[in-house]
């Protein structure tokens, strides 16, 4: 709890950029894929970002659940920050490259620019996935509630 | 990246066990639940946790849509601590119970004494959601990847 103000879109949209677009930032990715049963399961794990254009960037392995669910669902949810200073994004899908494609070059750039490591190095199994957000919330505390979404349906609000 | 030696299983039992019990320690709750087609569609809040003989429990209101996630599909993946020393844990839901419900009262003390709210303040609306864990994982860095499996099928490896 803390005493604070509740800040106005406009600086809630600020502090937003600044968090995603900070060196080696993580992100907590959560999907969800078919389960054993008929029963949706939830994956979540935290991985490096970068923000390109607009886009959140992750690197995943190809074979991971994160990529497979992705992949087939087309969606993930993703939150960033100390849980008393969070943003959330609900994002689509919309490129996926291999790190290896000459295509993703300019992206494999970008993306080592802002992270703390380079998948390129990693041999060929990792794909960038490049993620168009739909919706942005950010808040700090229960009185950051009300005004905590940014953007809807990939516009911003303010 | 850091150049320490990786912890062995002893030491991330009982960091694991230090963080989840920290006061008003939060926790990233990821579930999956049906989405407007037939896409399963994840879900991701961050929320107070409490630690109670050796169970997760979350507060939820009882019509948002990690408590509906969870009641259906019985089951959640939680994140904890930042994303470079992380805690990951695969839970099932083993009870739920209303926050005014009489049979919670020891549920309820022991939650208001790790967290720092109290949601049988909060009206009628909350419930607990006891939270038993499968499968817990931790790690730092890359070289802790190895050996970070700590539980599996609810039993403790270490």
């Amino acid at each position: 709890m803390n005493n604070e103000a509740p800040r106005d879109g406009g600086q809630r949209k600020r502090d937003t950029l600044a968090l995603l677009t900070r060196p080696a930032v993580d992100v907590w990715v959560a999907t969800a894929g078919p389960g054993d049963t008929d029963t949706p399961q939830p994956h979540l794990v935290p991985v490096s970002l970068a923000w390109v254009d607009e886009r959140a960037v992750i690197a995943v392995e190809e074979t991971s659940r994160t990529a497979g669910n992705i992949t087939s669902s087309g969606t993930a949810r993703l939150g960033v920050g100390p849980t008393r200073d969070v943003v959330l994004l609900d994002v689509r899908l919309e490129r996926s490259l291999l790190v290896t494609d000459p295509a993703a070059r300019e992206l494999a750039e970008r993306y080592a620019a802002q992270a703390d490591w380079d998948p390129r190095t990693a041999g060929a199994g990792y794909r960038y996935l490049v993620l168009r957000p739909e919706r942005i919330q950010a808040w700090r505390e229960a009185n950051e509630i009300p005004g905590r979404t940014l953007m809807r349906a990939g516009a911003w609000l303010v």
